[in-house]
């Protein structure tokens, strides 16, 4: 029978995620299978735990991978916070941001959204201004908008909640492993991340966080979560401590995956992760200015792993990424909703934040523009 | 650094999920990653979906896999179906049935429990009463309860459903890939399984199915589905037709898994693949009666890939597990609930469906309760 697996190409992901995987970490989703409650299985969760804390700056007891992909982490962070008719705040300024919209509002939350301009970065003096007229169970922020590549001023948002009972749930799937994240200095109760990013685990496993505050609160909800799969008030049973009280069976191999993504980052040094994809998007983002191109934002609230470039006039850019991916195998993403046609975004996370990577795409692109 | 990946053991998984792996499956976890909107990949999905018809007995459009655990099927069934107050009928004989009242109330359904005794099957004709003096919207039951080992006469009772409004919800975690699965002879609108059990991949996806009745239903609701991350009627669009509109990124990996694993079935043939695990049960039975112990299922409401088997007294079975993982690296799982410390429960599911496990199993039973 004919296997469409064969026919698989190691295609090159420089796009918004999924991004390429290091051979070790494809290896470690292989290794056999455990089951959930084998006590081996839970030295690998320990494990886990204690990476993901060091990556995300946190001593979060509850610090976990969720069993889904990024996604389930923001229906996870709100679900577990979000009572019927709670005021939550969402700095939206891209798709993502709009996402906690949906995804609030869905569960009954009183949303407010403060949006601002695509491409440039959420004002701070604005959410100042807004929270003096109005008190807020939640506000919410992506620090890497993945959709316009973005940086938010996660950090300064986080010093105008200091000493409110307000819970700073923050949004970082793709600025994990690529950037700095510092849950605690940075005073986030609820932030989660994706493993398909910089991790450059496949898609399939959410980190997430939950300061003692929101904990707190969770346990002590007026009404039980309402999604079973996502309490955290029965997760951390099978999580934490000595009882292991079995919830759902989570995804073991890609929980494999995603303890072999966090090891390859921590050997190479967090800092040196960080330093890597910073200069390979400077280096990026100089050849694409060398071509006479211009990047999306603002050099100030650049992402160093998401970039989004500005697609020339006269340039078809859905014709650009179907050359690269049927000519070059590289996969780059389109622009998003109302920047759609106007941008290509261009991901160096992880494993794929390398010199050689920006050579080769700045060298298709040329040629591809030039033909 | 020290790889914990590195010290996983071999274990045989003849406990009540995850179950064991074949090769070839292990192989597609580790293939290339592709992007979520790479037409390759959406060709493997194309396939996906077309295996997963041919399991579930079904010709409805909307039948993929969720990016999640088995319960994650469970929850996605509930959201999607449930509107407050929607009265919800859950037959219930073991953990599962449990769950699924727990999943419906959490979203506001009025959830009426009809329980029956664990290791019994549901009563049709009390099913039958029930339906002659209340009107539900859903009628819930679990066709593998893989607490207890029971199989559920889920054919009788779709037949007391024909004509209604009613939609007919039924779990088949455990039963996929294991037994007939006949969603559309049967009158089921939404069906859910899990890749763990019978498939043979690690867990991680989990197949779901929706008639076009429960589809219509979905695309009409009064609200939107309480949880964004499993509405279908967005995933659909991503699915679905030419659009392939993108909303999230799915486990990739995990689905190379589940196009392997459904492939390997369909080359073995499904009447075979039954065939093979009625088999092996037989033999595990006889081998069980010839120590002298007995199953806790009356024998025509046994499942072949899940076996209850009561534990003798004065046999610890805690213990008899633990020297089971110890000494000879295979897994068995233990009573959930009321059962817990009364039976063990071994599993017979997809690729360790084999004579040559269940001689060893048995064999491994009677030296440690003799020793």
């Amino acid at each position: 029978m004919r296997n469409l697996l064969d026919g698989i190409q190691s295609t090159l992901l420089m796009g918004a995620g999924p991004s390429s995987v290091a051979p070790n970490t494809y290896l470690a989703l292989s290794r056999n299978t455990l089951g959930h409650l084998d006590p081996y299985f839970i030295k690998i969760m320990d494990e886990v735990k204690a990476g993901l804390r060091t990556l995300m700056g946190t001593e979060n007891l509850l610090t976990v991978p969720m069993s889904g992909t990024g996604s389930i982490g923001m229906e996870a962070a709100f679900v577990n916070m979000v009572e019927q008719g709670d005021k939550v705040l969402v700095l939206q300024n891209g798709v993502f941001g709009q996402r906690m919209v949906d995804v609030a509002s869905r569960l009954g939350a009183d949303v407010k959204e403060l949006a601002f301009k695509w491409g440039t970065p959420v004002d701070v003096q604005q959410v100042a201004d807004e929270l003096k007229s109005n008190d807020y169970k939640i506000v919410a922020v992506v620090y890497a908008e993945t959709s316009t590549g973005v940086r938010n001023p996660v950090e300064e948002i986080g010093k105008l909640l200091r000493g409110k009972d307000t819970f700073y749930l923050v949004d970082t799937v793709t600025a994990l492993g690529g950037m700095p994240v510092e849950v605690d200095k940075w005073g986030i109760d609820i932030c989660y991340a994706g493993s398909q990013k910089c991790l450059s685990c496949p898609p399939g496993a959410s980190p997430i966080t939950f300061s003692p505050k929101a904990v707190e609160f969770i346990n002590s909800r007026k009404a039980p979560v309402p999604n079973w799969y996502l309490d955290m008030s029965l997760l951390t049973k099978y999580w934490d401590g000595n009882t292991r009280v079995y919830h759902h069976t989570p995804p073991i191999n890609m929980f494999y995956g995603i303890y072999q993504a966090i090891q390859n980052i921590l050997e190479e040094g967090t800092q040196n992760v960080y330093a890597r994809h910073q200069s390979a998007h400077e280096q990026l983002v100089k050849g694409i200015e060398d071509m006479g191109w211009e990047m999306l934002v603002d050099k100030d609230y650049r992402l160093p792993m998401l970039n989004a470039v500005v697609v020339p006039d006269g340039v078809d850019e859905a014709k650009l990424r179907e050359i690269l991916l049927k000519e070059y195998n590289t996969e780059i993403s389109a622009g998003l909703g109302a920047l759609n046609g106007k941008i290509v975004r261009i991901g160096l996370m992880g494993y794929n934040a390398q010199p050689h990577n920006v050579e080769f795409i700045l060298d298709a692109l040329k040629k591809i523009a030039n033909s």
